[in-house]
């Protein structure tokens, strides 16, 4: 058996066809949904994915506008920064790109984002709608697009036990509570570095996300045949047999794909539904503006 | 076998004693800690629930104040009433005793508490700080005193599996961020209605809590030996040997303390502690304002 191959990449695109007619409507009311990337520093890894971002904006037609601070920028110009955008009603969505400069703490800076330009989902109050069951709104990223991958294939979950590996609050805790929301309704297990017998516990489930950070952790034997396999992950490994002398990995073992029932590849699966959300989220914010 | 029954009443009343000495310690620094219990329409166990509360500020030196509104008061005058209260610098906490009267928005009125005055953790921004792993604002009261309970029983989870059965925006979902986080670090499984083999679900688990509102569900074989079991249930159930005509039940058979290892009783385990939480709340409330 060989699983079913989960192309984040093909459906990212066509999520992103449907944003752009979304756009064209917002465009003949009027709004053009505009996308604000704060980028400080000159991280190498950072440039490229604001790059991506960026290119993820064109191919809906929203607008964005790329901020470049330099790497010694303080906490205050950094704030003031967000704060005039917050304030600029042509703006509909706020990204601060991750990591901040060093000296600098990323998590005020979350907070200062109004939430309803919150679009990478990060804010306290958007999280907080998770617990309370409301979907509706501005999600985080990588949750919102795992959920779509499941959904677009028709993957039921109702009662069924779903393991998430990790509880970071920008993946395995959101993750758990969309999963665990009225009409997905999975039973979900949330397991982390000191749970024990992980092996057993993803054994039993019907559909595991990891989201470890450790290269090619999930082993075959840790995957009931059939189940769903979502790899988060992104890790850089030597590989001799490169002329880079590294590859990408994910958290996922790529044999596991010999038991699992579908499974989506690193690179090619989640990384670029992420985007995609992005993108969405963009969009959402012009429209609940608009409404 | 039979469990240690954990009596979150006596827990609650030292929990109370420990707070009196620092509303004291407030009060040398000038500050009276001081909840407003917001009471719309006449609802019997609400007034019940309300008197409750304000005896629990009398035994710990808080100053309690109630507003009480008729069944008819409109969203625009409970929203005007809460920001009031915002606005008034004497208060730090601010309660509005669930349920609002037929016509509210009982959410929207959440919404409206000032943060750092929203005393019962139900707020989306203090909700969100859950997930993002910050425990040390104004946590939900009844899960804040599950947690509570456990400490105080040195009861170890760590890497241990929890079931947490339901999933509301007060109880569950927030008592498995809690659990997950770390320094506790239990593997938490969220169930809920939907959930398939919850019995066995639950006889794998070290922990499980109930908060499902269906008296006596859990029965004595769905234990693990020796597990610890938490009743959030409050059900009124027929019985006829008793003048009323009935009595409180859990959702746990009190026979499952036969199995358990510690289990808390219905009354006097949870909904004690629930009500020191929102005393802990109200002075911590204070203490971040002094600070």
């Amino acid at each position: 058996m060989s699983a079913v191959i989960l192309d984040g990449k093909a459906l990212g695109l066509r999520i992103e066809a449907h944003l752009a007619q979304r756009v064209a409507t917002l465009k003949n009311s009027g709004v053009e949904p505009h996308l604000a990337v704060v980028l400080a520093g000159d991280d190498p890894a950072s440039q490229v994915y604001v790059r991506n971002k960026q290119r993820a904006c064109e191919r809906c037609g929203i607008k964005s506008t790329r901020i470049d601070l330099p790497n010694d920028v303080s906490q205050e110009q950094l704030m003031r920064v967000v704060a005039n955008l917050n304030s600029d009603e042509s703006v509909h969505g706020i990204l601060v790109q991750s990591p901040t400069p060093n000296g600098t703490d990323e998590l005020a800076i979350t907070e200062t984002i109004d939430p309803s330009k919150d679009v990478d989902g990060f804010h306290p109050t958007n999280l907080g709608r998770l617990v309370m069951g409301q979907t509706d709104g501005l999600l985080p990223c990588t949750p919102a697009g795992i959920i779509q991958i499941i959904e677009d294939a028709n993957i039921d979950l109702i009662g069924k036990k779903a393991v998430v590996i990790g509880r970071s609050r920008i993946v395995g805790m959101p993750l758990a509570l969309l999963l665990a929301q009225k009409g997905i309704d999975a039973t979900v297990t949330i397991a982390h570095s000191k749970t024990e017998d992980i092996e057993g516990i993803c054994r039993t489930a019907d559909l595991v996300v990891a989201a470890i950070g450790r290269a090619e952790t999930i082993q075959t034997d840790w995957i009931k045949p059939g189940a769903t396999v979502i790899d988060v992950g992104i890790n850089r490994v030597v590989d001799d047999s490169r002329d880079s002398g590294s590859r990408l990995a994910g958290d996922v073992d790529p044999a596991v794909s010999e038991v699992a029932g579908h499974m989506t590849p690193v690179p090619g699966g989640v990384g670029p539904m992420t985007i995609s959300m992005l993108m969405s989220n963009t969009v959402r914010a012009a429209e609940i503006l608009l409404n």
